[in-house]
């Protein structure tokens, strides 16, 4: 395989010190494995800004809940390596858990306000699991370019503003989100669905097209337009509505009227799968 | 001057860009200013071991209290720059404000535990303040090597642990405590000192070195320590103890018992000046 893989993180510095003493420009794709379509169209948009791919895989305990699906998420080194070899990566970095959060750990990167709602108001503790992480992989990787996917919105959002406020030196890119044909958003997670739950899955997805299409002929109330992708979603027998809402995208407040930018997010569960979904809407 | 200013984030990362392209070390030595022959020993002790030194200059108001002295902190910039040319500092980095902490500014960096003791537990948010900035200079300044000094010890002792923690890529120097003719440690705070707090100030090292000695003759229970060091302060007129304590060097736990690497460290306020100093004593 011509994918190095990099356990330690004074391996991760060395190496990314010469590329960037090459004149090489750095982009990483943080992940937790078990990738899917999702994430290799984050490698190819990686592949098209930057020079040298590093793609991180590191299930982070940290930004699960204690009553959340650790233990259980989805995990295939193996194929991940074979994968990402084949489309050109050039770096696999598997830091050690050991490593990563020593016994006597006591660190931690929090952004508040943005992390409230949406997916941090049913997760609490998640983003700050994210956020510490993230600085983690991005002071080890050093990237010019970090590639997150828009499914996790909110976290890409998040990742933006501590970029901006810790003053770090990385570009962030939000890549679109990758679909079935039936339009359900690619996730790790799709593989806990049973054979009905993923029939009504992609409810979530047209309850998105359903709000899209009411703002484009000119709906601006956000309370009719969530009703009507809750009537997308509630029908579904194995569907337990975790939100449904329509925020302002840059600070992620619901709002009464429409107009700006606007982010439709929705999170739903199915039996132990918890998906999420969202679109973002441009009003002139 | 030779000196180069720098006032913004984005040049910053373009100058340690630079140096870093050229193959050359980045010392950084943070500041805030009003700077005295301690300062100066950083900067000596940076211009030793790398390249290229940035002095960067901010009185972060996130690490004073709401009680505290941020409006009344001496400031002296003119005075400053001179001294930095004088000393062969390549860049000054005197970020702006407004650039710092935007309004919608929502992130924080902080360490658990080795925080709430000492100093943390007589200002509340102070190491918090400390770690957030120094996480941004780190990331604007992109230094090979940062200095501290040792008489804000817990201090360093927080950062290195920040670093360890989040693979931070900077090699963490702490420098030795540089002291008046009477022992008394340099600060910019002594500026706040009357003329007879000044004199009854020394009682700090005086204290400290009683201390050091006792431990050097084989006493080994804190409690003695400790009340011999207080029985030096108490009796000046002005000092109002805050803590004299002796505590593990590495996690900064009080023990009862010495041994192994012990820091004694005291805070006392004379007047409107709180003064910390501390000794690190290693028994065999």
């Amino acid at each position: 395989m011509a994918v190095k893989i990099i356990k330690t993180v004074r391996e991760m510095h060395c190496a990314a010190d010469r590329i960037r003493q090459a004149g090489l420009r750095i982009g990483l794709v943080p992940t937790m494995g078990y990738l899917h379509k999702g994430h290799l169209s984050l490698v190819r948009q990686a592949l098209k800004v930057t020079d040298r791919i590093v793609v991180s895989i590191f299930v982070n305990p940290l930004q699960f809940g204690p009553t959340e699906d650790l233990a259980a998420y989805p995990r295939n080194l193996d194929r991940d390596l074979k994968l990402l070899d084949q489309h050109g990566v050039h770096l696999a970095y598997l830091p050690d858990q050991k490593e990563i959060y020593p016994g006597d750990f006591a660190t931690s990167v929090r952004v508040a306000k943005l992390t409230e709602r949406l997916c941090g108001a049913s997760r609490p503790g998640h983003f700050e699991g994210v956020t510490t992480i993230v600085t983690k992989l991005f002071a080890a990787v050093k990237p010019h370019v970090a590639v997150f996917g828009q499914k996790d919105a909110q976290q890409t959002i998040v990742i933006q503003r501590m970029v901006r406020d810790l003053n770090l030196d990385v570009e962030i890119q939000m890549a679109p989100t990758v679909r079935e044909a039936d339009g359900l958003a690619m996730s790790s997670r799709n593989a806990y669905l049973s054979a009905e739950e993923r029939r009504e899955a992609p409810a979530l997805y047209r309850a998105l097209m359903v709000g899209q299409k009411m703002i484009g002929r000119g709906e601006r109330r956000a309370q009719r337009v969530i009703e009507a992708m809750r009537d997308v979603i509630e029908p579904q027998r194995s569907a337990e509505i975790d939100y449904i809402e329509a925020v302002d995208a840059k600070n992620l407040t619901p709002v009464a009227e429409l107009k700006d930018s606007i982010l439709l997010a929705v999170a739903v569960r199915f039996g132990n799968a918890r998906l999420i979904d969202n679109a973002l809407v441009h009003i002139k």
